[in-house]
């Protein structure tokens, strides 16, 4: 295939080619793609060979490439295989290649607007099932619509950026008023996201069949969440100071060109979706398989293949009333939960709002987090002949309250 | 005071001194400060007149500027006044007045974050008196914290863009499923929006007594809403898709130093709110007097003194979390109701969920927004010495579903 001679298992081949933004000393920023364990400087290299798109990957953020479009996209993305794959190229890019090892990662593209799903049935059902037991698990609208919010975009950080434990109001049903400190109740969410590239037109939504004219890739997001100020707040305008403190983005975006070969059928839809969010002529389950760390130990493995509401309805639904696309908005799923209890994508869920706490290797116990707590999220999906797409993975350690 | 002989009761005089965004000509866009009916071309004078901040001001948005910081925001106050009161610099300032009738005016700043608050609690009350008759009409954490929900950032849009009716789903109690159209409660909210000018540090709460220190100035906001897709998404997570097709602001910024004269005591708060909360040494109730009108005629005036939470605790408690600011954050008050029934800002109450059509002049009746309808919403402050300070319009015009 390649000069290059990668194993068959790396999780960044030739398949896959995601972009992201680094740097070897502080300040200089370029945009590069992963290719086994190394990162080929993307921006010197295209400049070097006179592409006609350089300026587009010049850094010192993805935004540009983003905008540039679906045709754009497959151009850059085919010179860089045609590149990596031609013995007669292999001097001028091994130029280019850069351990991975020391390299510093950032946030690879300016966040328009954030927003948040919450499209996994299973976890909707937990969560219901928790929070309102004497109610059916699932609101009214769930089954109709792929629920969402926005979330604070100017708090997306990189993956190791650290967390600092939030403050905030918390009351228990029981105590007669709030009190104030550092929640007691630090949680993940494990989550895909996805990023817009080309803007749309206020007042015009944006069909269904449109997703791949729009999207550019996708990426892994650890929805921090603080319970106890989100119980405390959300009732009636939704999740606000819980979330805002921090939501964590893997390094590398991977185009949905490296995830045709994981498209899979999403699960059935009862009652039937109106129409904009029929999706039979395109749809975009997806075959990714999650894994969450806590201190370096599996405490889940959620199926993204079990989402209900797959991102090309959530993308027709966030624009269904006119509202516009700008380059670089993220969408994310929401908490990617299966339905056995070790495919659940949060804490609240996987020790169930802290009734049955997780034991760690080690014999330690936990059920939300501690100071120094790390937790890392990973993903990877198939690939064409046997090849894996990996997504990297969203890491953060939790500071304590300042 | 000046050679200019402004009108004692203009809303735009050497006591105001507003910041806009304006251009002649298409794409042309520079910093304008508006002076009695005339626009002063900022950028022109700055620039000749070689002020060291001129590059501030440069255009296309107010950001730069809002960005330098209290000391620079006072250095260039202070010098447009001067320019604007000195006889020896008429003829220099003369050349770069211009009519504002004719101008185009845009969005005058990016907008980073959008975050909406819902802090009056005569709309409070009405809202929980409307849709859950048998409880409380406030939910218990509301005289607790200032609720508040992120918006969509990328569809602020300046005064004067027309609003296009969204469609969306929608669902009464009594129907067994969802239908799709174009939303037939469309409403408005008059409120009073935020700028922040100096962005703060992830993980560190900026606290009330800083409010000056990052806030730039104020604005008028109209948050148009479609009540029934509102009420049929909101549960669990808030507010999405009634609001985020499009969200007007005036297109002056008021400094804040503008409005040290409207300060007034807020309400007195019971129970007293928690330390960080606290307001007794910067008090920040404003007394401004809205107006807002349809299709010109007068249906409101919102008194902003009446308000429970002031802009100081909206960002004392949005930040409070460790929550970063950006420069561009807007953040909005939510609706303004007073206690008596002409002083709501929106419809919703105005017309008590359309049971009590608004009858106009001429006879017609009005309980949610029609097509073609205009919706326009003034300010205005008292300022030093009997001056007046005007916030301008926040106009739009209701067209047809696409």
């Amino acid at each position: 295939m390649s000069w290059l001679e990668l194993p068959l298992d790396t999780p960044f081949g030739l398949a896959n080619l995601p972009y992201g933004v680094f740097s070897r000393e502080e300040g200089d920023r370029r945009v590069g793609v992963a290719v086994g364990d190394a990162v080929l400087d993307l921006s010197a290299l295209a400049e070097r060979l006179g592409a006609g798109w350089a300026p587009l990957v010049a850094g010192p953020v993805l935004n540009p490439l983003l905008a540039a479009g679906p045709a754009t996209w497959r151009e850059v993305r085919e010179q860089i295989g045609e590149w990596l794959g031609e013995a007669r190229r292999a001097d001028a890019v091994r130029r280019h290649l850069v351990p991975a090892d020391g390299l510093r990662m950032y946030l690879p593209f300016e966040v328009a607007d954030y927003v948040d799903f919450y499209s996994s049935r299973h976890h909707a059902e937990n969560v219901g099932r928790m929070f309102r037991p004497d109610s059916a698990p699932l609101t009214p609208n769930w089954t109709h619509l792929p629920i969402g919010y926005h979330g604070r975009a100017g708090t997306v950080v990189v993956s190791g950026t650290e967390v600092v434990r939030p403050q905030g109001q918390r009351k228990a049903p029981d105590e007669p008023a709030p009190a104030f400190g550092p929640t007691r109740r630090l949680d993940i969410e494990a989550e895909v996201g996805f990023v817009v590239g080309v803007p749309s037109t206020l007042g015009e939504p944006v069909p269904l069949a449109a997703f791949e004219d729009h999207v550019f890739g996708a990426c892994l997001v650890n929805d921090w969440s603080a319970r106890d100020v989100q119980a405390w707040e959300y009732v009636p305008l939704g999740p606000f100071l819980g979330k805002s403190f921090a939501t964590s983005v893997s390094p590398w975006i991977v185009p949905l060109a490296a995830l045709q070969a994981a498209r899979v059928a999403p699960p059935a839809r009862d009652p039937r979706p109106l129409p904009y969010l029929r999706d039979e002529a395109a749809p975009w389950g997806l075959d990714l398989a999650l894994e969450v760390r806590l201190n370096g130990h599996v405490i889940a493995r959620p199926p993204f293949a079990t989402m209900y509401w797959t991102a090309a309805q959530q993308l027709a639904h966030l624009t269904v009333n006119g509202a516009s696309l700008r380059t670089g908005d993220l969408f994310a799923s929401g908490t990617v939960s299966g339905p056995e209890p070790d495919q659940r994508g949060s804490l609240l869920e996987l020790t169930w709002n802290g009734r049955d706490p997780l034991t760690l290797p080690g014999g330690e116990a936990r059920t939300f987090l501690e100071d120094g707590d790390e937790v890392t999220i990973t993903a990877t999906a198939p690939g064409p002949g046997g090849q894996r797409i990996g997504f990297g993975e969203v890491r953060g350690r939790v500071a304590p309250s300042r």
